[in-house]
């Protein structure tokens, strides 16, 4: 999948939009870059709300997927690792397909900072084809 | 910790006011009433994004552990499974303190659609306490 | 399925057999005794390696799916939640399934003391139907 | 720590014993041989119990831990995913150190075949320093 359908298929969903999920490399995994605002912070308004985070790593891991395989995936479950609290910028989120079976896939996700390449937090799941 | 604390609490987030999330009953566990909109869907419409789905169970395991101690938590690690999709519409979700240790704890979180009571996704987590 | 046929399917593994495990009670979820040795120590021999911990959980909690629909069924993937170590001493595993679909199933299962009843450990885990 | 001291540390319990656990390397991470037997088996005897792939996978991770820090360290929770059926053969794990901070520590594992490099499992947890 090129970035530009990749972008397509993300700009469906307002969760997506709201977050401004923007495709920046589909080779060998996904690239997204997400520009979170105030609306999408925790109490005092420093840091990403973990469910936010949560959001974009399930983004990263399933597209990681779609884009792996042609087909389209949702998530069966997902377990997500908060490692340092996010601070509300500019992050990019990497997303990979582990394995991706008849049925049944797995994926992974990273949350990084853009400038250090510091981890912020990670995921995996496993996911099932809807087609 | 009475209703109205808790519902202090959670307004102190764009992102639980964003939802709607309504402090309902805390007895033994957290009550929280939920009221997501087509910003909250994925694809088509229909259905919440997963990471909204996270959202709303993350807050409930972790007001558990808030309620249940009067301490302040943080989501170390979590595991969502999804059960069925879950419709953007009014929905009720649980939370349980499972253990609260001096250091860590673990808490649990359902979302149910209200009427019937059926689950449509729960949730696990590891916190850390923040004082 | 009754008691006697859990506890034939059980017997079918050696890791059953050298746990002890016995099957106690199958009423809306299953019951299991295990009798753990020395074998089944972590270091200085006082507490269970967490693997053992991690095989009871797993094997109630698909045995759970087992006797609630009748279908074999295998892990897909497994949280364990370590709550206190766990003494080399006779120990109560119940398995509950907590959604069986056509082809995915979650359970849960947890590892107590017999006497007290106080939680050791739990898990939740993905399983998929082999027939 | 070189492998010599890590595998006096594996020898200390007899569940690694058992397992055949064979300190192999511990650059950037450890690496480890099983050499598990029929005892290890499920069912019929051609693979192993999930619960002995989880065993191996705890122990790598945490050795990893252990290796990158020179602290000791217990499981506090652990997701496995399985991806294939392991044979009860010589196999091999590795595991690295994700995060480890004062108090909290993160770790992954993988379960390969050593000839083919395929990988069978892997694991991903949360841990707590002992000290």
């Amino acid at each position: 999948m090129d970035v530009d359908a990749l972008q397509r298929l993300l700009d469906e969903s307002p969760v997506h939009r709201g977050l401004g999920l923007l495709a920046v490399a589909t080779d060998g995994g996904v690239l997204l870059d997400a520009g979170p605002g105030p609306e999408h912070s925790v109490g005092g308004g420093a840091h990403l709300h973990g469910g936010v985070i949560a959001t974009i790593l399930d983004t990263a891991a399933t597209f990681a997927l779609i884009d792996a395989t042609g087909s389209d995936w949702s998530t069966v479950d997902l377990r997500v690792d908060y490692l340092r609290p996010a601070p509300v910028a500019a992050l990019r989120a990497t997303g990979h397909a582990v394995h991706a079976g008849r049925q049944l896939g797995r994926a992974r996700a990273e949350l990084c900072e853009p400038e250090t390449g510091r981890r912020l937090a990670e995921a995996v799941g496993t996911f099932v084809r809807n087609d």
